[in-house]
């Protein structure tokens, strides 16, 4: 499977850039904004530098903000796991977070409806919401529109 | 049930403290030197400044380091989820994350075997290893001892 962080992002995908970092759209749209934060060097978490790490809370301010006002995400879940790197040999660690907003209401866009069935609970990694690159385009529009 | 932020942490769980930051022991050791690193203050992660965020980072990479000179942990989950303080009307978030250590090898210690079958794939929150306030020690006591 090609790195989501290598690989280079399509314009239905990309939602922003900055100097360190690029927020990517997942094609998994179970918890809607659901995006990757990536890194754009490879390095480890803890060698993150204090502007790359400066840079990534903003961009972590300006994504939750944009999400509350794009579809009135509640709260949001971030994580930096990068289990599947281990499963390389030599493992190839690179850099970035998982982003998944989070509601407590049902959210109709795009023709589709969202759900958050496990609010306030940890999420399920087994539900599943592709959505077409029509769709992503039109969720990428609008997170850009608000950030 | 008490939250894990406010309640003060015993001497068994307490492996760290920095201005801003604590770092408890979990009671759940399904992930060999599992912990918390909880604000000190309530408040929202999109809220840390500037000060706060770098202690984080610092504190972040001393933890990666002690537990791989503890335990030689090959690499590290951090999740950052609040999820369960949405079960709650109001909600009451406070920001805290959950550090897993992650093992591609067995650990012994304490007289207890620690593995890490999910190793290179998600951690699995069903499987739990709940152990005494004695091993509990001894763990805190290890990390303390590499911090």
């Amino acid at each position: 499977m090609e790195c989501i962080c290598c690989k280079k992002p399509d314009e239905n995908e990309l939602i922003s850039e900055t100097k360190f970092w690029k927020v990517i759209l997942a094609s998994d749209q179970a918890y809607l904004g659901r995006c990757y934060v990536v890194l754009k060097r490879r390095g480890d978490l803890a060698e993150l530098n204090d502007e790359e790490w400066l840079d990534f809370r903003e961009l972590l301010k300006r994504l939750e903000s944009a999400l509350r006002k794009a579809f009135n995400a509640t709260m949001f879940n971030w994580t930096c796991l990068m289990n599947n790197a281990y499963q390389n040999k030599p493992p190839n660690p690179h850099v970035h977070w998982h982003f998944r907003p989070r509601y407590n209401h049902k959210v109709e866009f795009a023709g589709l409806v969202f759900e958050d069935p496990e609010f306030a609970h940890h999420y399920n990694r087994v539900r599943k919401q592709e959505v077409s690159n029509d769709v992503k385009r039109k969720i990428v529009e609008r997170i850009k529109e608000n950030l």
